[in-house]
């Protein structure tokens, strides 16, 4: 844990008095700022099967090894600490990547958001819901598939900010198509900071963009930007290094993770891998290998900056064995998922996996059974920190208005599930037992009038009502609904409170910069 | 268990080859006749939560007690066993109803069916499918809704015999509202005799259409209905029991699990709960009002015949505590399901609940929402009999087509799930790490090319096209896929063999009993 404890509903496993206080809490549509579990963590291997798949990897990193790809300075780390390197390959003996990560990575840390409110504890019994990361298209029930502009991504931040079950802003949520690539991560990060007051991520697509989203940082938090008990900066960027799977950092993601690492900002160092193309068809193949890939990524992590932030990320997807095409919400990766979340605990390091995943190009059903698929064992396995918790569509390629909205309220659930059962003499309701009755029913009774209010997660979106006032209604699918719902939180929206100063700041350091260099489609 | 073993893939908890075999089985379309979980069940509530919800539920036996209504049979003998009979409530003390079903009901039996090879066991670590049940309307995206017919019945039949993921038959799959009310279990219980081989379930709306149950059963199984080494009829029907919750049974249902107990038929014995109705809003309260009345339920079958299959069913869904409709794949009836899960496998029961529960009206992405969030709990919890697992739609009023298939798609899924993580040697897959190394991918290594076919599940119906091709093929979505196929698999619909002597029996059986009495609306 940082050294702030949040102050939250859920910081505290207590009785029914707080389960009962954060089940209002959610139904009132106050966001709560993160979600502290209350009921266990799903398992599917015993102790000897995680040991196995552990020494898997150990023999994987001593005998197949990682390659770190041009970049001299990561091989001489990697000399430096005792591995064997050869060429780019690098080789650890059983044990020493697991050794550094122990010695040094926080178990647990908290994301610092510019409202305080909204920090983020992440790992332990936290867990915490991003928007989906990457898709190039959107998607509506208005326009269909089309690319993604600057116009959507600030739509999306400001959703995310709306949402009560998100409690992160994100990071790519989508792609600003419309803006070079070589300076479209100014307005991206500007954007999480302006209109959202939840933490966010920063951008990985080249070590001086990763420089830029921490310089905006440290304008952002101004004198808060570093700790004063440390002397190091706060963490306040959670930023997504993915390994270049089988067994390959390439050197943008390594030079991203230096720099974040480096000014103390959190890496999640995720092998992400479609199982089948980039690992073996297995469960047990593609989950030793994502542990080896992990270990090496996060070991030379806290090479380069002992005790910075890490968190274990796994992306397993299976293919269509037919086409190769990813395919999403299937039994494997949901096991792969499980199996991975143990070993990070037994690691001691945050988890990263899951979110709302499927494979579907619309809102339809397959798109809602994929993603539940994928949810589900996510927030039972006990993943900390969930990327792709709401818009996913179409293997990440498209992020979906109507999709979005229908995967926050699926977050929101989780929210009820993830609390557990209220065993306090309210939850038990015995008096309303006794009162009822043989035969009567429960509508009226003193316990039911206390309790109307929180009683049960209430969908703002799934349609209850009877067949005909259905059909009076339109006969609506859910995502047209869904549909209705975005378009009026967009025009309800309104910005939290940015000090001008900040902003004037914030704005003249990326004009300063945009004009610095050439514009690039690279 | 019952006297006999079943021969099937899934009966050993074995290593990776067994696995594989079924793996390879479900992907071939081939039925599997059970799931034996390799996984664990996830566990909400500890040891202190689950005695605290059992001595809750002996507290409402003894104080509250429970009613049997319009049975003097029942009452005369819940007296003679000891309990406090007050008119038609009965009270029993803490205890009570526990010892009397662990004396005598089977933790485990098997439902015979009339392909022995498709005989089920129910309990244990088994799962078995069986389709949704009591839908007065059905729907498809050709006709929309309209009542339900003895077409759409023998249907449904045919399309869960063909469906590699459902081990049952069902019972009242859905209403033939063409027939009149008091014959329509005559042609019910026929077309899952005549156009499926796979177990099923009788009739309850009467005692007496209970026995016709019996008497088709006894034609259809002939000289093995009996068995010899017990002189007692053979477990070949499995029969709905519902609570009239709160803590209500009437003569109906008192009638109808007589008559199977007596028989040595399976009665599953279910609270069917709104809560927030029917039961108190929380969940520790609806779980013990459920354990309580299935205790008591379960205690009367034995009590009636010491040795009769039971099965602890549950059937909790939360209300919309605005309009007071029923809501289904919200979480607290999840917890519900856990909990009531465990408690079942504490008392040494076999225990029914879940299924892929929606209240959409349509197959829609509310629908697979909230199927999943079921269904992945029903399966997770340890469910063993699993009723409702396809087709469900609209609260149970509507049975869909689509949703049909959708959903066999889903429980196919769950085989995999439950059959866990492949520790073998192939599965852990090494040897496959070794041989592509860093930056090679999979696709063509020999791992890969022998663990080719049963790699991944692989959906019948999903989408994991190209969008490019997708778009080409219409952009349909999953229920217009769906909608395909069930048209494709009724016109290829081939019955399985019966004995021309025992059809004609069964016709003459019910030719005869028609003509018997006149037909009725009730």
């Amino acid at each position: 844990m940082d050294e702030q404890q949040p102050q939250a509903p859920h910081a505290h496993r207590a009785g029914g008095r707080a389960a009962k206080r954060a089940a209002r809490s959610a139904r009132s549509g106050v966001s709560m700022p993160f979600i502290t579990r209350r009921i266990g963590h799903y398992e599917v291997l015993d102790e000897d099967g995680l040991a196995l798949i552990e020494r898997n990897a150990d023999t994987i990193l001593a005998e197949v090894g990682i390659d770190f790809r041009d970049d001299a300075e990561a091989l001489a780390v990697w000399k430096a600490a005792g591995a064997d390197v050869q060429g780019e390959r690098v080789r650890c003996p059983p044990g020493m990547c697991r050794e550094i990560i122990r010695a040094h990575a926080p178990a647990e840390f908290l994301q610092h958001a510019r409202n305080p409110a909204r920090s983020v504890p992440i790992g332990g019994r936290h867990t915490v819901f991003a928007p989906s990361y990457g898709s190039p298209f959107v998607r509506s029930l208005d326009e269909g598939r089309r690319y993604a502009t600057i116009e959507d991504f600030r739509n999306f931040v400001k959703l995310a900010y709306l949402a009560p079950s998100l409690h992160h802003s994100g990071g790519t949520i989508c792609e600003p198509v419309d803006l070079p690539v070589n300076k479209r991560h100014f307005d991206m990060v500007y954007s999480h900071m302006k209109f959202s007051d939840k933490p966010f991520m920063g951008s990985v697509t080249h070590p001086e963009r990763a420089q830029d989203s921490v310089e905006m940082a440290r304008i952002l938090f101004g004198d808060g930007f570093v700790d004063p008990a440390t002397g190091k900066p706060k963490t306040v960027l959670i930023n997504l290094i993915n390994a270049n799977s089988p067994m390959t950092y390439d050197a943008t993601m390594l030079g991203a993770a230096k720099v974040y690492a480096r000014a103390n900002q959190a890496t999640i160092i995720t092998p992400f891998i479609l199982a089948g193309a980039m690992s073996p068809v297995t469960v047990a193949g593609t989950a030793a290998q994502t542990l080896a890939e992990a270990l090496a990524g996060m070991a030379f992590v806290q090479l380069v900056s002992p005790g910075a932030p890490v968190v274990l990320g796994s992306f397993a997807s299976s293919i269509s064995m037919q086409s190769g095409a990813p395919t999403f919400g299937t039994p494997e990766p949901a096991l792969v998922l499980f199996a991975m979340a143990a070993l990070a605990r037994r690691l001691g390091v945050p988890f990263r996996s899951g979110g709302a995943l499927c494979g579907s190009k619309i809102a339809d059903a397959q798109a809602a059974y994929e993603s539940v698929n994928t949810l589900l064992p996510t927030c039972l396995a006990g993943v900390n920190f969930v990327l792709h918790a709401a818009g996913w569509l179409e293997g990440g390629l498209a992020m979906g208005y109507e999709k979005f909205i229908m995967d926050v309220d699926q977050a929101g659930m989780m929210h009820t599930l993830l609390a557990g059962v209220d065993l306090s003499e309210n939850g038990q309701a015995m008096d309303a037992i006794r009162e009822v009755g043989p035969g009567k029913h429960f509508l009226g009774c003193a316990h039911t009038q206390a309790n109307f209010e929180t009683a049960f997660y209430r969908s703002p979106i799934a349609d209850n009502n009877s067949y005909e006032q259905w059909e009076a209604e339109g006969s609506q699918d859910l995502a047209q609904r869904a549909n209705t719902k975005w378009k009026q939180q967009l025009a309800e929206y309104t910005p939290p409170p940015l000090d001008p100063a900040v902003d004037e700041a914030l704005v003249a350091y990326m004009t300063q910069r945009k004009a610095s260099f050439p514009d690039s489609k690279f």
